[in-house]
């Protein structure tokens, strides 16, 4: 037994099941340890931002750490933007990256790079093994970062040669991390909150992961209260669809949230950080709550919004029933607009589904569309990095014997777009639909805002995705995905719903739609 | 005038002709800006790994800044692999990186982030920018960064408010930097490391970028000494080709390496790190040369070269005519085996071209089977950060109207394959011949010195890429590529040779390679 299979066997005992990885020759003693345990799936990514963005999806979707390997600085480097999401959704994930022995770095080889202050840039916990006898201990150590109940992005950094060294006989046990028990809000906390609630001009903001009991007990205690309830614009993962009370959304743009907040005297945050804007621009506040406004966190991001919202409920004596439902979805006819898409998608989502939307600017009218669909878990793009919709639903199929629906827009798509070949490889049932309007259209937006959006020069061609446009189609046959593009809202409800129960395997839908008018 | 105004206009006076670009909402003045500078050519990147990559193969081919612009930590994040590559190669870079204003990012938005430690992680400068006013002083600052003699990776941050706040009238000029004087080394040093040449068991080992003049005197001092003249593994770009000498090639796989440099007692370094491994093995030494040898280095990596083999043929009276021509290509014919596809190649390269060489392990026979071809420039992967080749294409043929050959395996295209677009949309005579051998066959190489390889499990499924094989005609297609594949040498020699003169615009060719039998 050397120190790579010493790191893998505490992986196991830890209850990590699947490892996300692209790993290089410094990682080949972990690769090769890995052949002996059949209990840890290996998932090959072609690009390691599909395999931080698989590991993000995966801890949201489980509740338990997810885990990669990464080859080196590089490997590192090219899934920070993924792991930026997962830090923002405060989930936990486990890096697990190979770098050189100290005494072989120290020459600088091409390799060589300042990989634990890249790692320290994430903002999470960084554990460096120097020894193989310390192996199980710093793995340890790192999962329990990880798990910290203000969830980290945990980066193990393993020296090559302490991945090889021997390590001897295996102990009679490994030594396992515990989830921490859930932190709850202190009691006076709860009744400042209650009261704050029911003195009007007041707003309980939730946030995070929320099951559908954690959003019915908030829909409890804003109707107990009179307080209004808001979703944060992007949650890390939600139930959503019908039966599950649908929280009105803080939206995106500043522009719109602040008129949204304005009459808000006071707010109380479960699980949500207190709003600011997406951007800073010149002629609006970043706080998008008015000047005078209190806030009272409950805990904040990275806490349990379950106990939270349970001590609240209780304390409010609110158990209402469920409140106004949302209409069924009707199904969509005509041209293809982000209407009569997110009503294709709403008419058409399965029961138990998984959602991911970074469908971005095409996907405006989705979250409200859903609201009444079948009931379903709906995750959004936490961090702002674009590139996170496909690699999330790769891990989320990984997590979950439920059918997985991916909204990407077009641009968001090109940061990733190796995760297909993964859907296809391990035979997954996701549904990619790309929206393609072939624009950054929220940079036609922000580009508007400075003057007439111009139809040449660099505004247009650093905004524009329509030359040449990208064929999806051709795009996913090139990774073994089954592909189509539909070209009516008639034709998209047939593409999402013919799936039959027990088809496997991935397929993409090309959804073209007209950029903004601006 | 705004600070993206003062930004753009002292990049421009700097004689920056080219922004490899993906930008957002927070780098929109900086847009804005380009709109009112014509003379800055913004291209578009659909991925930021691809602008990095692209500015790396700009400055290799200009000799000259090459600049990007990029969004946030995340965007600066995605593009670090290629600007580790960059690094490692000694050319300048300068990244402009929109950030949030202060006051802004101390409320934690989604897409705040370290990035001042990320951008320090690249090892180069790191230059903020506090104030409007300051903008031309500080974009000249990080400029003669990325200038210095140790040429480096340059950060610039931007904060949008810093942008976007009046900077006032344009002074009479903006602050230029002068391309600092070539370094020389110490005339004692030249005269000892002649010594050491004519001592016997002694070798000039050159790298960095090297031009055939460079590479003759080389040759000729290797003459004139008796000494062994050989070239670093990956050197950043050399003139190659029928009428260049060209040097014996130290091996990438230190097994080769070792007994390669074994009989050298002394190693004069121009241009070239001392030979170490690239990666580290339990039962090799790092350092390639033996114990005893002595190493003196005429200026290191990021000096110049030029200079310090001029003064040593100088001083070893050395001019020595052309050494041994490598014998002209002849056409190869038959199966498609690493032998036959670097015959095609070089019997086919245009007179002038650029090729980049990312090909791996199907290009071992490359190297050797161009040094008979027509004069061409060869550029190789510094930095052992995979994903180079295509972007470093998009950059080279954007800094030359050469031909440009792109050699990529599969393995390291699936990094930037986005790349493809950007060749489309730029119309750029780019032939990118993909080198499909269905796996990472290096990591198959190295996993079977740990035992035999086995054909289930980890160790296969980490290495394979035949799960499901990737169509490169597809793909290239997808983003507007016109692309082939074939199936022999002949088929190979007729399609690199088929492209008419004036022809414009990429091409992608799949060439089908067995892998290694391991």
């Amino acid at each position: 037994m050397n120190g790579a299979d010493a790191l893998v066997a505490t992986l196991g005992a830890n209850g990590i099941e699947v490892v996300f990885a692209n790993a290089g020759t410094s990682e080949m003693h972990v690769v090769a340890a890995l052949d002996g345990a059949p209990g840890l799936r290996p998932v090959l990514c072609l690009f390691e931002g599909v395999a931080t963005g698989a590991a993000d999806g995966y801890a949201r979707v489980s509740g338990g750490v997810a885990a990669t390997l990464l080859h080196l600085g590089p490997g590192l480097a090219n899934g920070w933007a993924n792991l930026h999401n997962a830090r923002r959704a405060g989930v936990p994930v486990l890096n697990v990256v190979g770098v050189h022995p100290d005494a072989h770095d120290r020459l600088d080889p091409p390799l060589s790079s300042r990989v634990g202050q890249l790692a320290a840039s994430l903002g999470g916990a960084v554990t460096t093994v120097h020894r193989t006898a310390d192996v199980p201990a710093a793995a340890a150590q790192a999962l329990a970062s990880a798990r910290h109940p203000r969830a980290q992005v945990s980066t193990l950094l393993v020296p090559a040669d302490v991945a090889w060294s021997p390590f001897g006989d295996a102990p009679s046990r490994w030594p396992t991390v515990v989830a921490p028990e859930p932190v709850a809000p202190a009691p006076d906390d709860v009744a400042r909150a209650l009261g704050w609630l029911r003195a009007g001009r007041a707003a309980l903001v939730v946030g995070g992961a929320l099951t559908s009991t954690d959003l019915s007990r908030a829909a409890a205690v804003a109707q107990a209260t009179g307080a209004r309830l808001l979703l944060e614009t992007f949650p890390t993962i939600v139930d959503h669809g019908a039966g599950t009370p649908s929280p009105e959304r803080i939206v995106y743009l500043s522009d719109f949230a602040i008129p949204q907040l304005s009459g808000l005297d006071r707010v109380v945050l479960v699980g949500a950080a207190e709003p600011v804007g997406f951007f800073a621009y010149p002629d609006l506040p970043s706080r998008l709550l008015g000047a005078g406004c209190q806030v009272l966190d409950l805990g904040g991001r990275g806490a349990h919004p379950a106990t939270a919202l349970a001590l609240l409920a209780a304390a409010a004596e609110a158990d209402g029933g469920p409140g106004d439902a949302a209409p069924p979805p009707a199904v969509p006819s005509g041209p293809l607009t982000p209407v009569t898409f997110a009503a294709a998608v709403a008419a058409t989502v399965p029961e138990g589904a998984i959602v991911v939307d970074e469908a971005n600017t095409g996907g405006v009218h989705l979250y409200d569309a859903l609201a009444g669909a079948a009931p379903h878990r709906l995750m959004t793009l936490t961090g702002g990095a674009i590139g996170f919709g496909l690699p999330a639903a790769l891990g989320a199929a990984l997590a979950s014997d439920a059918p997985v629906i991916a909204l990407v827009a077009d641009g968001a798509l090109e940061y990733t777009t190796q995760a297909l070949w993964s859907l296809a490889r391990e035979d997954l049932d996701v549904t990619v639909v790309v929206v393609a309007n072939a624009a950054y259209d929220i940079l036609r937006l922000e580009r508007a805002r400075l003057g007439p959006l111009p139809t040449s020069g660099a505004s247009h061609l650093l905004t524009d995705l329509g030359s040449p446009v990208i064929d999806h189609v051709s795009l996913a046959r090139a990774y073994g995905v089954p592909a189509r593009r539909v070209e009516s809202a008639d034709e998209l409800v047939t593409a999402l719903a013919r799936r039959a129960p027990g088809h496997s395997g991935p397929q993409l839908i090309e959804v073209p739609l007209a950029p903004l008018a601006l």
